[in-house]
């Protein structure tokens, strides 16, 4: 059996030595952090987008194809509470692509960038000798905010677990168009004291399981309790949709069980949040299925390397 | 005619229009720099290696590829005489490259990285759906050095123009395999005052170019005097090879005149340093020719649009 990423990006945290005192937060959650000499710090993350894998350009805009780029690493910004601080952007362009096809592409990219007041900074532009699809990689800066980075290693066993918006569909036009919960991060690092987040780029399930895994801790989802978004709804499985597809670019986030009503009361109407269950003592996921009966869940969503032979 | 990168990346920089005091170097040169918040400031580069542009895996070893990743983006952090503070590394595998290979692969970012202190801090892996070719993007983070970051665009029309190393033939080897110039960089703006710096990615003549257009200077090269590597001796025509191959990843600076005797004084001896003309108050870039006559020196140095329709 092939390796999963989770298992590449295991074994690569492994190989790296260097000191938490220059890497307080290192390979393995949405962003990394680096000390600064100065005694400042700053996050990194980066993300790249294939053209035939995250977008197809038969359905997507090249705007809409730049827009994405950049918004999923505001989403790795958004995942930490982190605010972002700037971006470059490396592209590889198919041979016939040319510059009003560039132009509309960094429309899109900009269009995140001003929206979320993350500057593009640089970037790194070329071609492929032959003809091969567009790929466009952006990595992109961020700082603290009003706490601490938030990792996704901090649930504790008694938490509970809260989702914004909702989940499922996104393949169909939310993917390319989403708003990073950025403002809603932060709002909530503001408001309560969040034990661990992620933002639901591969799945609920997969992503819940990262934060089970690296907090050490299991959780009991009620299935009722999911926000399903009205393109998953009209699926002939709506709830698999929303615990498998992706590209939600929600937050997944824990918090104390007490904290969830001072929340709730404080909580701008804008983006919904709703508590989708509990973290367990006891390790692996489970799942309360409308008719009441638990059976175990299986972190299925996204698999980046699920195309490999 | 179709633009050139330059066309494009100063088209990108018109339209940004973030301020000074939160990106104090931005779109154009070797590496932006970002204000942080505490007062501090960090810098960032991107690049993306192509199969089949940057590298060829007929001739090039996964290990060789991963340290040429890497070790470009270092010469970027030289460039501006900057420390080295932490990359990211996003790959685009074809589908059938394996487990091993990918290790292979980060066995060669790994030395790099840890030849040069630069922490390998995240990344992200997505395998191609259909046979398409490796590309690896490489984010590098960088602090200041000794004096704030040195760019492109500070030559002034008396200045002496010098470089590190030997230049040409890099094709055949050296750009696989070449040590970024990182401690030479920071031993320059330690001993000198250097006035504009850049590495020498795409040849003398277009990187030279960049100083003198971003300066608003001319130059004046003595073909004699540039420092040929063993490669380029052999050719049909040695001196095109050293003004425009490329890939050399040496550094060229320029400094008053006055203090080109005090560097070489203090010079450690390990990497040689040549000066090759001078920059001068009349646009333009021009050569003189080792029979005495004066040319134009076009820019003529790699293209990274070069192969569009």
């Amino acid at each position: 059996m092939n390796p999963t990423e989770d298992d590449i990006t295991s074994w690569f945290k492994q190989q790296s030595r260097y000191a938490v005192d220059r890497v307080p937060i290192g390979i393995g959650d949405d962003m990394a952090q680096i000390r600064l000499d100065d005694g400042g710090s700053v996050l990194i993350t980066t993300d790249m987008l294939l053209e035939g894998t995250h977008f197809d350009l038969k359905t997507a805009t090249l705007e809409q194809v730049g827009y994405k780029a950049v918004a999923v690493s505001l989403s790795d910004c958004a995942a930490m509470a982190t605010i972002p601080a700037g971006a470059v952007v490396a592209v590889a362009l198919p041979p016939d692509f040319g510059e009003q096809q560039l132009k509309r592409l960094h429309a899109g990219i900009a269009l995140a960038a001003d929206k979320y007041d993350c500057p593009l900074v640089g970037g790194d532009i070329t071609a492929w000798g032959h003809d091969h699809p567009l790929a466009v990689s952006v990595a992109m800066l961020s700082r603290a905010g009003p706490t601490p980075p938030i990792r996704r290693d901090g649930a504790r066993d008694t938490d509970v677990i809260g989702v914004t918006g909702t989940l499922g569909g996104s393949g169909r036009r939310k993917h390319l168009e989403f708003e990073p919960r950025v403002q809603e991060a932060l709002e909530l690092a503001r408001t309560v004291t969040v034990h661990a987040m992620i933002d639901i780029s591969d799945g609920l399930s997969t992503d819940l399981n990262r934060i089970c895994c690296q907090s050490g801790v299991g959780a009991m989802i009620e299935a009722s309790a999911i926000p399903i978004s009205e393109e998953a709804k009209v699926r002939t499985d709506p709830l698999t949709a929303a615990l498998n597809e992706g590209e939600d670019f929600e937050l997944l986030f824990t918090l104390a069980p007490g904290q969830w009503e001072a929340l709730r009361e404080s909580w701008s109407d804008s983006v919904p949040i709703t508590p989708v269950g509990k973290a367990t003592a006891t390790p692996g996921m489970r799942i309360v299925m409308p008719d009441g009966h638990v059976t175990r869940l299986a972190p299925a969503g996204y698999e980046h390397l699920g195309h490999r032979a």
